[in-house]
């Protein structure tokens, strides 16, 4: 980009982030905007409202995700974008910092190509959309990379309508009160049928890029991830008179886990995670009757997240015996590993080099939205930089002036498709 | 009690135990009877149904706690009684047992001296009351023995009352909810100027009268009783993204302190407990960014409960001291080991064993109204024993033989004093 160009980029970046950071924010700094909430309706009227002013046309489909398209809409739109929501206490950057990047790209290419609808210009060759997925964080009904899974027939949708929350609300009437039909949730091939290609630019929330000293990188695929829910059935008793010989307590279960998940995830190479508890009755003077804990494994292959899961199990139901406590796991969802188009990211490679936008290879351990659609659609992703290596958490950052590399090669590659001959999506 | 006694003894007990037992109970024979809900309300009216019906007048003290009299209200009037509120999920027996027992004895008790006042027959001699103490539980606001601290002056009425559950609501609010003025809280010497002796009747909750083939235990003292809350202070992360090697992830503190409370607890011959955890943000996909837990130690001497305080604290820290993990720790309750009134006791003996009631001597762990008590008025307690020894859990049990036993072992001590002098009690 040229310094002016960078410096409205600039301006523009940091206006529309510092609105959609400001929603959800809570006085320690954390940004919490879960699913169907009035947090996630906000920001879906900054993202209409955005649209709008950049002249864009905003709508939204019937699975909840929100489109800003410029011109018409496809088929063969290329689309940038990621989304909204949030986890409990999360940062400012996941998922919001691709909506934001988006918006500023496209605007900035539709500038560059002189095709700013208001100004009455032509149309784009290449139709081009910013997308915002619907709960991509799962943080409110454990129900991640909901919008995209719903949209290419990837969830199971009658078990993630009857969820609930926290509060005993269904999915399904958080839906509702959403103004989303719950009958519509479903596979929309019409609505795909519109996207050429999804290019999702994301925070690197690892340290890799710091340490190698690139503010880029593109990603080559996701790693396989999976969720198991283990249940340890022991007996509630009374903290104060019952003898320790004769309890049957789930806590040093729950304990031997925690410890075999930190050793076989090393042993292994692996990211081995207990995240989330919950015990029953949960009271200072009870030893407790019933504990319940989730597993979080992902790895380069498949192998490796079987044999650390393997290990912790193992672990776990050795002291569970022990103890004479009932252990019961299950998996709750596996996600094979992923690997996006290989034709896109040589198409992205060769347009970010010709402009010396410089980025490495990276496999990611996190879920995307782009990872969901990538056996429907060519995806690929961009990673910027992280400041520090956190994700989901407040601490996470990214510089304002690794963000706007990352917009430049976003614009870079929106331009060239456009300047190309029209249909030339249809060859990645 | 002879056979016939006996007999309309069973029946009476087992009629009113039935019909407080049905209150709370779910689906799957777990009984939640929390302080100030609609299920404490309904045992409350239970508790003034039922005085009615056995011929002495129900009323609340301004702290919440239940009365039932026969005749004048004393002074020096015997009181027996226990408390209607349970854990979550807790059993039957645990305080309800009591109160009922108090019903059954003081109307046998009057019908054995002819005092039922519905057929005009002369007062007691000694009054004689039936208690229900408020919130003896704890398992809402986390204020155990509120109504008997409250009552004698040993509640910090303040903290207390700022205190809220897991809905956020208030125990001011809560109170208020519950037809008790939140201003009226606090310290009541003419209420406890009433009563001349408490005799608590309670089940046991260990195995030892089931090891030592005896149905009752007359209480010696409370064991020393701490309550500490330890905070963790992690780094929430991207359970995703985030290197083994720079998480700070506090759950392997939580899982050294379980380790240790076993292990401290075994070696010192003490009680410590982990039964409660918070963990923040508590999601599958994130690493923890703070978890808090409390620990519970209880053994027959302070600088027992001390050392196994130590060494639990120290595995603690340890542990988070290499996760860089913050460790806070702070006492939340401590009780001194409480010795019940020599006197009573051994007044208590020499009428059992006169009418050949055998008991053991016992010291427990769990705490009691009539061990808040103990340092204002005489009181004493007897544990009816428990078959297979669980307390706060469904399983908690006690046979209708070994309560009528309990009961009758109150009916003795009743009439005993109603047929010595008036005022016998003043030599307690």
């Amino acid at each position: 980009m040229e310094p002016a160009e960078r410096a409205y980029a600039r301006e523009l970046f940091e206006r529309l982030f510092a609105q959609l950071s400001a929603i959800g924010l809570d006085a320690a700094g954390a940004t919490t905007r879960l699913a169907w909430t009035q947090e996630t309706a906000a920001a879906e009227r900054w993202f209409e409202d955005t649209a709008r002013a950049l002249g864009l046309e905003p709508e939204r489909d019937r699975n909840g995700n929100l489109w800003a398209w410029l011109g018409e809409r496809g088929p063969g739109a290329l689309v940038t974008g990621s989304h909204l929501d949030s986890v409990r206490e999360g940062g400012r950057f996941d998922g919001a910092l691709g909506v934001v990047a988006g918006f500023v790209a496209v605007h900035l290419a539709a500038r560059r190509l002189g095709v700013v609808t208001e100004d009455g210009g032509p149309l784009a060759a290449v139709p081009l959309g910013v997308v915002a997925f619907a709960d991509e964080e799962g943080g409110r009904f454990d129900t991640p990379t909901f919008g995209s899974r719903a949209l290419c027939g990837a969830l199971d949708v009658e078990a993630a309508l009857a969820r609930r929350d926290r509060a005993g609300v269904s999915l399904s009437d958080a839906l509702a009160a959403a103004g989303v039909d719950p009958q519509g949730i479903g596979p929309d091939p019409e609505r795909l049928a519109q996207v050429g290609a999804l290019v999702e630019l994301h925070i690197e929330q690892d340290t890799l890029l710091e340490r190698e000293g690139c503010a880029l990188a593109l990603g080559t695929g996701i790693m396989p991830h999976g969720r198991w829910r283990v249940d340890l059935q022991g007996e509630a008793a009374h903290a104060g008179t019952t003898p320790l010989e004769l309890r049957r307590d789930p806590m040093l279960a729950l304990a031997a886990a925690i410890v075999a998940a930190r050793s076989a995830g090393a042993a292994h190479g692996a990211l081995a995670t207990v995240g989330k508890l919950e015990v029953s009755p949960n009271a200072t003077n009870a030893v407790a009757g019933r504990v319940s804990f989730w597993l979080d494994i992902r790895a380069h292959d498949e192998q490796t997240v079987s044999a650390t899961l393997d290990q912790v199990l193992e672990a776990t139901r050795a002291q569970a015996s022990r103890d004479s406590v009932g252990f019961e796991q299950r998996r709750e969802s596996f996600t094979a590993a992923v690997e996006f188009s290989p034709a896109l990211r040589a198409r992205i490679e060769a347009v970010l080099s010709a402009q010396g936008i410089r980025t490495l290879p990276i496999s990611t351990g996190a879920g995307h939205d782009a990872g969901t659609l990538a056996a429907t659609i060519p995806t690929a992703m961009l990673f910027v930089r992280s400041s520090g290596g956190a994700g989901h958490s407040p601490q996470e950052h990214a510089s304002v002036d690794d963000c706007l590399t990352g917009i430049a090669a976003l614009v870079e590659l929106l331009t060239s498709l456009e300047t190309e001959q029209s249909g030339a999506l249809a060859d990645v």
